[in-house]
């Protein structure tokens, strides 16, 4: 049997309670977008592990809306660090003995149960698997003071979770941090590790903005 | 005084009329999705000459709508053509007497005058402009059978609209269609034009599913 576990990230330093709520603690529909998100690797597997990670300040908030939502999900809590980088790195030090790790972004609550299977089971059988999509819009590379247009048919969007053995994972995190890294693919990238591609699902974009949040909204109603 | 107009695309044989109401002519707010594209140009500049390229078979159909919607813009209407290349090719044969060209989506209703002002005069003063706007997700560029990170901070998604004098718009449409073109700036690159990028605005979306819809109607009633 393969154990595996998710670490939902929705800390980082550029998260501040401040005035506005974090986007993680938004109203969907009838619940917090976190409480979705969390939810959805629940329906894909009852036992998978769910790792939150969370700014340190923000626990005692979250607590409070679990009590108030009559959340249940049995889930363990890392703290977030002052990078991305720093609060996977805490969440996966909650996930040592499992196979198989996942790590997705707490404000993607629409990603489909199908996605997260095809993640899972492509990287249980050959070590990688990150969810894309095609882009709609052309796209141009910046190339010191001029661009060039990039292949359209060639280039993909990356979404989460992106899943990996544990093996390579953890090793990944054992490098410095680089500024290149701008998601957990191009950090086991850099390690000489290959990437594999997976279907992602449209519906699956990242909140952050109010009319991220309208959309998500329009999806769960309409779905 | 600078003579610009703006051929606005809504044909190509992609889009068929079936029993679905083509994306441009749906309803957004009080009138239809092309309706607020022409506008917006109207806006900018009143004297901005209005070039509309529409498969051949919508033509009554978007008769129809104007008398319906009693709008009165003044426009000139070339056919659509087999591809998107051939559509624009169609709609530069009425622009001849123009210095200053730009070529929209028609399905772009939410471009902001302030976008199109950007655009018309960088190109008016340096040959070429094409709004641009950051990326969300990470981005990875398939390279055989495997992939690469793309370095998100050097990567930009293009919108419309495209503008360009006349002369270049006019010398890189000559050429005979390449599948490399996904845009504009593309074919006129191809010539060996520098692409200059100026700054595009986030809700300049491009409606091409029902969710599009959705937001661009977000966009109309919160603006």
């Amino acid at each position: 049997m393969i154990n595996m576990a998710v670490i939902i990230v929705a800390g980082g330093s550029g998260t501040r309670m401040g005035s506005d709520i974090p986007k993680q603690f938004l109203l969907l529909g009838n619940k917090p977008v976190l409480m979705h998100t969390i939810e959805v690797f629940k329906q894909y597997d009852t036992q998978m592990k769910i790792i939150l990670v969370l700014p340190k300040y923000q626990i005692d908030y979250w607590t409070k809306l679990c009590i108030k939502y009559n959340f249940n999900v049995d889930i363990e809590i890392a703290c977030g660090g002052e990078t991305r980088f720093q609060s996977v790195k805490n969440g996966l030090a909650l996930a040592k003995e499992f196979d198989v790790i996942g790590i997705h972004d707490g404000v993607r609550p629409l990603v489909s149960v199908s996605t997260i299977a095809r993640c899972f089971e492509k990287a249980a059988l050959d070590y990688t698997a990150v969810p894309v999509i095609d882009p709609i819009d052309s796209l141009r590379q910046l190339e010191g003071d001029e661009s060039k247009a990039l292949t359209r048919a060639k280039i993909k969007m990356v979404q989460t979770p992106q899943v990996f053995q544990a093996s390579i994972i953890f090793k990944a995190y054992n490098q410095s941090y680089n500024n290149f890294f701008t998601d957990d693919a191009s950090v086991v990238e850099s390690i000489g590790y290959k990437i594999n591609l997976v279907k992602g699902n449209v519906e699956n974009i990242k909140i952050t903005s109010p009319i991220d949040l309208k959309i998500a909204e329009f999806y769960i109603c309409n779905t």
